[in-house]
């Protein structure tokens, strides 16, 4: 297919990412790369996590996703591939593609000789077997198959009654806190110790009040909490693992 | 022609940008998508029609422009695609293309039928009709032309004998204010109120001594106030909307 | 070869980078632009010129490196071409290019009549320049082989003893404080007054405990200092320039 995707937490100041897209290029000039994002925080796997969760069917079968956020890189942890739904994955085996695997997926650990530095996996190894697998080269000829490998499950939902208990998973660069809790569910309003009075489930973003909290069905499946024209995030002091009730209808 | 740029208030952090591309390159897997910005201030739609209407001629004639600044997704907004000359043009009924309209510009609001989500008309109708457009599918077969749109008119000038009153019309993240005040008036100096002496028109910001102020004629058509080696908009504390004063030699 | 890297100091908020590929891809529609950084500091030519030294030979041999950091824009300094190991530069003689000039390479001044503008090189002269070699258009066609260009030296180490003196040359945006010393000096550890005790040089970065100073051989040939999970220059508030000295083991 030649679209290589790429994730990572290198920021885009320096030149890393481009260092990987060139040595990408080398092995198939063909290549498409398209940036997912590199402003990653540094040591969140889990929220690359979702992240990848959220755009990988967004592109077209046998499109490589190359993700590389990688706080142990140089440690003992495995690089991989993974195969999965007719899209490639490559990084490092440290959790960044849990929420991805299911019972059909296939990991394979990287058998790759050139390493040059112990410090750049991405330039020297996570690109170039992009780049190989971009062209249609298969993953046998570059890894092992292999069965144990480091997967974090999603946060749980707790039910009581009429009430969901769960937790903000992601928060986006508007400040919405994206939660657990599937739109499957039929929520009519969220309950958060801060704001006094309950938070109402509109249809858009646009139907809040200036300065109002709502809940939304969000497009990636779960609910969201926004304020409208602000940052729910800023003005509840929330992070990942910020706990919300939901209330069904 | 293949190729799409793409402006957003997406930020660069999350999957919003890549999940528009990857559902593009479903469709046109030879499009080639250029990012424009996606840092645009959210609820300045004026700042990104200012944006547009500077960039959108350096692109070969076909180029398909997707620009989604749009705080009222969801609400009853037309989504539409713009034809003029040559350009294409496909985003929100909200402004956001005000100042490329002319007298022969044709709008059509989009008629497309799989709307998944409430949320993200980007990846779900945006993004698609762009990859349609670019792959040469006729506007009629994806709208319907309409005759009333949303306009902003670009701000005024007022002149009184030797005076021309204008304002900041964009600020650059340099922070040189970009002026409503066209290169065409042969302006001698700018007055300012918070800064004592005149404001001299220079050729280049490098005639300015480092921490003075300077007026050049920038780059894309209009004057600009410029600190040299550093930022205009923190020292004057100026806005979009900014008073200016020039006066005509 | 069709492939353009870009690099700049006109950050990713306006609309300048796009300008200059859309007139890029107005030339040559098959250029491939990969963008290396555009949030190096205005005014930090020396830190844009260890960017494009780290980089450059990681792309296909033939690629045109784009390199626009130019405070001195609309001054007399000359718009050149270099031509060195088989690589392309485009840009301005402000010392850009100090690190990658060798005895062999070819500088060429520019000559260039379609000028427009005097403050958006980037779009007029140098985008459209880089477009035609990646076009494959000869380099004597644009412009004139020179014998004086501004080169800087690269900073040298002293050598006392056991103890190289050097100092911090790159700061990345993890806050590593990238050193002139190579790889290639064998060094058992750093001392660096504001921190009590020895730096040790590990092998990777994950082998330093959270908070703890660590060196390592970095990937682009040079020690590094590194704080675990951390912004080793936040910590030591250190800049370009700051004063490291190693010990030799």
């Amino acid at each position: 297919m030649d679209i290589i995707t790429f994730t990572s937490d290198f920021g885009e100041q320096d030149w890393f990412v481009a260092a990987v897209k060139g040595e990408i290029l080398k092995i198939n000039p063909r290549a498409k790369i398209i940036d997912i994002s590199h402003t990653l925080s540094p040591f969140n796997i889990r929220a690359g996590a979702f992240l990848l969760k959220n755009v990988y069917r967004n592109f077209p079968e046998g499109t490589v996703h190359l993700a590389v956020v990688d706080p142990g890189v140089g440690s003992k942890r495995k690089p991989i591939i993974v195969f999965s739904e007719n899209y490639y994955f490559v990084g490092p085996d440290n959790g960044i593609f849990s929420y991805i695997y299911n019972s059909k997926s296939r990991v394979y650990e990287i058998i790759f000789k050139q390493i040059t530095s112990s410090t750049f996996h991405a330039r020297d190894i996570f690109g170039p077997v992009s780049a190989y697998l971009s062209k249609g080269e298969r993953i046998e000829k570059m890894g092992r198959e292999i069965k144990r490998y480091i997967k974090f499950e999603f946060p749980k939902l707790k039910k009581i009654g009429k009430k969901i208990y769960g937790e903000v998973v992601y928060i986006d660069s508007f400040g919405n806190l994206i939660t657990n809790i599937p739109n499957s569910l039929n929520l009519g309003s969220f309950k958060i110790s801060q704001i006094g009075k309950k938070v109402l489930i509109k249809d858009s973003y646009s139907e809040g009040k200036k300065g109002e909290f709502i809940g939304i069905k969000g497009s990636c499946g779960y609910y969201e909490i926004a304020l409208n024209q602000g940052s729910a995030a800023d003005l509840l002091n929330a992070k990942i693992g910020f706990s919300i009730t939901g209330e069904l209808t």
